[in-house]
Formats: structure tokens, sequence, C-alpha cells
């Protein structure tokens, strides 16, 4: 079988990319790879990768070259000295970053002839080869197409768009989904602690009904596409009256407001301005200046 | 049947009044239903409930008598004259409120020889009457012992302790889990209609992506109760730094930051302190000054 299967090179041994080296090994793809600091490849090594020496060798080793590194910068600081190594190659950017960086590092790509790929990673190291989570792409079909049952291994594989600065876009986007969401967890989790209740007792509770309330979010997305009302069954007005209790409760009890204090102000400004399309609200020249 | 069940009373038919008087009907309960703008009775009425001309009225016509207002206040407005009436009837009041004001109205509440739960409906009102919601009380455990059967056409009824204030607790503590989960979405529908996208098409992804990130608050609870680090697969310094590009997009794409940049600064107040306990970072005395 391993014979069948594309070489595959991952530069970035974080908690990440030690997690998607992994699931190449497990699909049985020849793997080498390669980290700025030493040490970090020791557990792959004996699970079967070639450690290179340096990253040049680490780019020549395989025709596909996964890139998961801190930043943007950290991933210019190792690629731009071998760049000329990448030429025929298909570079996969798995490092998070802007959009802006993700079409910058295309056209460096192109200027070396690599083929590009930018990639959100949606899951978190325990999720890689598991089906739960998924991970976007965007920029070079060809690329994406000649190499998807080959990404397959790492999560679900999901091609955007041409723009190779899509998949950072939606990236971001779904990740400020989950920071709202883990700021209000943290927020509830504290206001429970405040009356010594265990976080770990409320927890499934909470899960229960953010569970439960989450498939509102298509009544608000169709409320943002269409500008109609939405708010029928649980009026804006009655929203932003309950608000000031969650924030009086919050400072009696002693828990700091700087999570929630944001959609009181949001609900408030729906009120005043006579619409249900919080969404809309957020479009800066809607926003009040800061 | 019908005789076999207890006359219920409903105080206030907004929106979810009016759902809580249907699911009382739908289980066959005497229902009798108030509220003080007339024409919001009209549909109970066509399905066979008893209007009440006065509060008095509604309130002597049932030993178990639910009230629903918009907030604390017009609770009072609503109960305060009629107090007298209350006198060895159940009061179970399902207005969204504080601790302090679910522990006044019980102590006014027992002043009146009146039984009394405090609740928080854990449901939208088409979610009444279905088994996806769940409704929280506190307060006398004689009167949910009582009427947990009858409570139960409501939605699944949850006892939580005898302090009056306990439902009020939970209740906001949920709510703001949920009004952070929605702030996260409002954003991440704002970023994405940015670039044209319908909120509509990118919902889906976003509901995917929040389902599979939400067992994660495990992680987040039992860190907040050991104040163990719970970060080794994604550290606080490596969402830090992410957290900028979700920063900086938002800008780029014209779209107001106000909902993201509490998330930003507490992880920054994280990394500083050299802790990935969040919530512990929200106990007000660790907070900034505001
Ligand atoms: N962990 C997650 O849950 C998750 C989920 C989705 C996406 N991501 C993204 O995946 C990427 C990696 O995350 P991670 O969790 O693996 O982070 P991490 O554990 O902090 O690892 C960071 C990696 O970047 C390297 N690095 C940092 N600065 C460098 C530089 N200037 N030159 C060369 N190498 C440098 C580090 O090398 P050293 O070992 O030499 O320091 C290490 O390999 C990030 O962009 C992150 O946003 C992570
Ligand atoms: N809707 C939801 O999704 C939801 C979910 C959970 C909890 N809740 C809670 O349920 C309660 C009611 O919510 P709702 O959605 O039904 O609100 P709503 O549709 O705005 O209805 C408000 C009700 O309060 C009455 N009211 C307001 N001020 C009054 C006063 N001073 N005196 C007498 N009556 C007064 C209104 O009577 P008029 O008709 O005369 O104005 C109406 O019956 C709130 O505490 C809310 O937080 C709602």
């Amino acid at each position: 079988m391993t014979d069948e299967r594309t070489p595959v090179t991952v530069i970035g041994l974080g908690a990440m990319g030690r997690a998607l080296a992994g699931a190449f090994l497990d699909s049985g793809h020849p793997t080498t790879v390669w980290n700025r600091s030493p040490g970090r490849a020791d557990a792959l090594a004996a699970r079967g990768a070639a450690v290179a020496a340096t990253a040049a060798e680490a780019v020549t080793a395989s025709p596909l070259v996964v890139v998961c590194l801190l930043d943007d910068a950290s991933v210019h600081q190792v690629l731009d000295p071998v760049a000329s190594t990448l030429t025929g190659r298909t570079l996969v950017n798995l490092t998070n970053g802007t959009p802006a960086q993700a079409r910058e590092t295309a056209d460096w790509a192109a200027w070396h002839a690599a083929d590009y790929l930018d990639g959100g990673i949606m899951a978190t190291p325990p999720l890689i080869g598991r089906p739960e989570g998924f991970i976007l792409y965007s920029g070079s079909r060809t690329a994406f197409d000649a190499h998807e049952r080959t990404l397959a291994a790492l999560a679900r594989p999901s091609y955007l768009h041409s723009d190779p600065g899509r998949a950072a876009l939606y990236d971001l986007a779904l990740l400020s989904g989950m920071y709202g969401m883990f700021g209000g967890v943290y927020h509830a989790l504290a206001l429970v602690r405040s009356e010594r209740v265990p976080a770990k007792e409320f927890a499934p509770l909470l899960e229960a009904w953010l569970t439960a309330m989450l498939p509102a979010l298509h009544i608000d997305a169709a409320g943002a596409d269409s500008g109609e009302r939405t708010d029928a069954d649980a009026s804006i007005a009655m929203q932003a009256t309950g608000y000031v209790n969650l924030l009086d409760t919050s400072r009696a009890q002693g828990v700091s407001t700087e999570m929630v204090e944001a959609m009181g102000a949001l609900l408030n400004r729906a009120v005043a301005e006579d619409t249900s399309d919080l969404v809309g609200l957020l479009a800066a020249e809607r926003a009040p200046a800061k």
C-alpha cells in the first residue's frame, strides 16, 4: 500500500503539526518532518517519519509540502530562504492567517513556480484524523484535485474558492463564532462559580442549552439576508430589558462584565434603530466610531 | 380527563405567556388567562381558555398561578394590588429577573401566605411543549412536588434549590452563554457577508463548527475547577497570536470589532498572567478596574 501513497512533508511540529504528521503516518504516507527546535520529531521518528536536517531537505523530500507554523511571519522566515526548492511542488499552508496574507503567499509561491493551497484547519489536534473536524481550502483547484485524497487523511477537505484568501476569511469567521461562544461559556461558568457551584456540575446543562439554541442561527441568517424582522417570538425590546438583569447580577456576584457588555450595547442600539438585524448593525459604516 | 387536571391561570400574554397558556390548554388543563392590554387572549379563548376581566379574577380562578410578564417591575405592578387573593395558592413566576428579585418576591409571597416558585424558562415560545427546552425552578420544594406534573406541560421541569434565587442565577448564566454564542455568530455572518457570501449559505458550516467545538467547554470547566493548565493542544499564546488575524481581518473587511475585542483582551491577559484559566480571570477581583 505504502508505495501508492504520495510522499508528504510537514514543516512545523507544534501541537498541530505533530497531529498532522501523525495522521499522514497513520494513512501510510511516507512522511518527512522538520521543526525549528530539535526534539519535537522524536515520537514521530519512532512511528516511521523521516526527520530532515534542514528546511531545504524537508521541502525536496516530497511533491506535497504542508506547512503549519505559528503565524505568517514564521512561514516566511522558514520558507523564503529555501523558496527555489519549492519549484514544481505543491505548497499547502495550514498556518492561521489573514486573507491578505494568503493572497501574498499565493503570489510568492507562483513567482517560484509552486502550486499553492491555503487552508484553515477547523479542528483541534485531537480531532485530526477524525470525522468531526474539517479543513477549508482555497487557491489552486488543480492542486486540490490532485491531492484531495491525501489531504483527506488530515480531516474532511472542503474546497471553497480560487481566491486564496477565501479559506482564511471563512476560518476567521468560524473562529469568531467559536470565541464568542466560549466567551459566553466562560462568563456563564464564572457566574455559577460565584455561588460555589463547580463548573463541572453546570457544564452539561450549559451544553444542552447551547445545543438547543444553536439552530436559531438560521433565523438570524435569514434576517441578515432579507432585512426583515425576525424577532416575533423573542422581541429585541424584551431581550434588551432582560439583559440588564444579566449585567446587574454579574456585578452583584463579583463577575467582570467585560465579556457581556458588547451584546448589551448592541441590543440597545437595535432597539434605538428599530431593527432586529444585529448582523447588519456590525457592518462598520453603521457602527459608532471608536 | 380534563376534570383530573389542575386548573391553572396564566397572567401575561406576550409571546411567551401565549405559548405557556397554549401548552396548558393542549394538556387539558382548565386555563384562565389575563393580560394588561385586551385582545391578546382572543386566539386562546377560541381554544377554550377563560378570559378573566381583572387580575384579581384571574388569580382566584386557580390554585396554580403562573405569571410571565416583561420584568420584575411589571410583576409587582400587576400583583401587588391583588396580593391578598394569592393567599393559599401557589405562585410560579416565570418572568426573567435577578436572584435578588426572586428572593424579594419569595419573601413578599410568604408574607401573603402564598407558596412560591421562581422559574427560568430555557426555551423560546416555539419550543414550549416540546422536548428541547427546559424550565429551571427554585424556591418551595413542596410547591414543586405538588405541581411538577402540571408544569411538565410547559417544558421539562428541573428543580434546583430551595434558595429562590438559584433558578435566576442559572437562567442568567445560561443566557450569557447563549448571548456570547450569538454575538460570535453575528460577527461571523457579518464577516462573510462583507465578501457578499449570503449568511444563509454560510450558516450550516457555522452550525457544524460550533457543534464540533462545544464539547470543549468540559475542558474549560475542568480547568476552572482544578486551576490546572488545559491548553496543551491549543496554547493560549498561539490563540492570542491568531486572534490578531481575526481583528485585523474584521477591520479590513469593514466589520465592527465590538463583539470580538473583549476576548482578544482576555487572551492577552491570560498570556501576561501565564494562565489558561479564562474563567478565573473573570472573577472581578482579578479583572482590571473599569
Ligand atoms: N492547535 C490548534 O488547536 C489549532 C487549530 C487550528 C489551527 N491551528 C493553527 O495551526 C498553527 C500551529 O498551531 P500549533 O497549535 O501547532 O502552535 P504551537 O504548538 O505553538 O507551534 C508553533 C510552531 O511554530 C513554530 N515556529 C514559531 N515561530 C517560528 C519561527 N519564527 N520560525 C520557525 N518556526 C517557528 C514552532 O517551532 P518551535 O518548536 O521551534 O518553537 C512550532 O513548530 C497556528 O497557525 C494555529 O493558529 C491550531
Ligand atoms: N420570548 C422568549 O423567547 C422568552 C424566553 C425565555 C424567557 N422569556 C421571559 O418571559 C417574559 C415574557 O417574555 P415575552 O417574550 O412574552 O415578552 P413580550 O412579548 O414583550 O410580552 C411582555 C408581556 O408583559 C406585559 N407587560 C409589560 N409591562 C407590563 C406592565 N407594566 N404591567 C402589566 N403587564 C405588563 C405585556 O402586556 P401588554 O400586552 O399589555 O403590553 C405582555 O403581556 C420575559 O421576562 C422574558 O425574559 C421569554
